[in-house]
């Protein structure tokens, strides 16, 4: 069902430091930069082998990646695999009695198509899956 | 430097439940189980793509995995990037002033050698370098 790792997330409280690392240190490629106000996060992605890294840093406090960072401080957050047909997936999951937090897939990064599995249901792993843009 | 990400290692209370979930509902190959005494812990890979998720199980509580899993829960663990030569890699690293936990390589799974950077350097995350077997 999954293809490959698409990316890990990992959540940061300074986008900066944590992208002078990977794309200078770790000699990764920044490909992508994108806010996106309605997740209040701020994405900066780097390109390893076929998959990537997604930075995450909050745009306020009061934001999903901003009350992570204030719980479990910055680290990894989520890993995502990608599909090729994520209504399929999607279906397969609900069908196998997963629990799921996007009953149904929504716009992610890049034109892509996204959902979460609900930790809870993936041994406290945070699981999304992407379908790539065509 | 990093190739790939290698794989993506995930501290779990139940290796069973775990592995029936990624092989059966999620689709994975199993393609390696291993206990490492030394490390107090019962490792298991399956395949996604080129890389593949490290099942992460302790051998007891006292034990780095058990210690993780009594303070955090289960969930992830570290991430790991395959470097063609190691050597090279932590040399590099620390000519950068990058915090290793090993200096040198160890022994890994299935032949490797392996050598962990420490988190405080890398954003939280625990970050792995594995050099596969020849």
């Amino acid at each position: 069902m999954f293809d490959r790792i698409d990316h890990v997330g990992v959540a940061v409280a300074d986008l900066k430091s944590a992208v002078a690392l990977l794309s200078g240190t770790f000699g990764m490629t920044l490909t992508h930069r994108e806010t996106v106000e309605s997740q209040g996060v701020e994405a900066v992605l780097l390109d390893v082998g076929d998959s990537h890294v997604e930075l995450l840093a909050p745009t306020g406090e009061d934001t999903p990646i901003g009350r992570f960072l204030a719980r479990k401080g910055p680290g990894m957050h989520h890993v995502a695999y990608q599909v090729a047909d994520i209504d399929a997936a999607l279906a397969k999951l609900t069908q196998e009695g997963v629990r799921l937090i996007d009953a149904a897939p929504r716009p992610g990064l890049r034109g892509s198509r996204v959902a979460f599995l609900h930790p809870a249901a993936c041994g406290g792993v945070l699981t999304e899956l992407v379908e790539p843009a065509h």
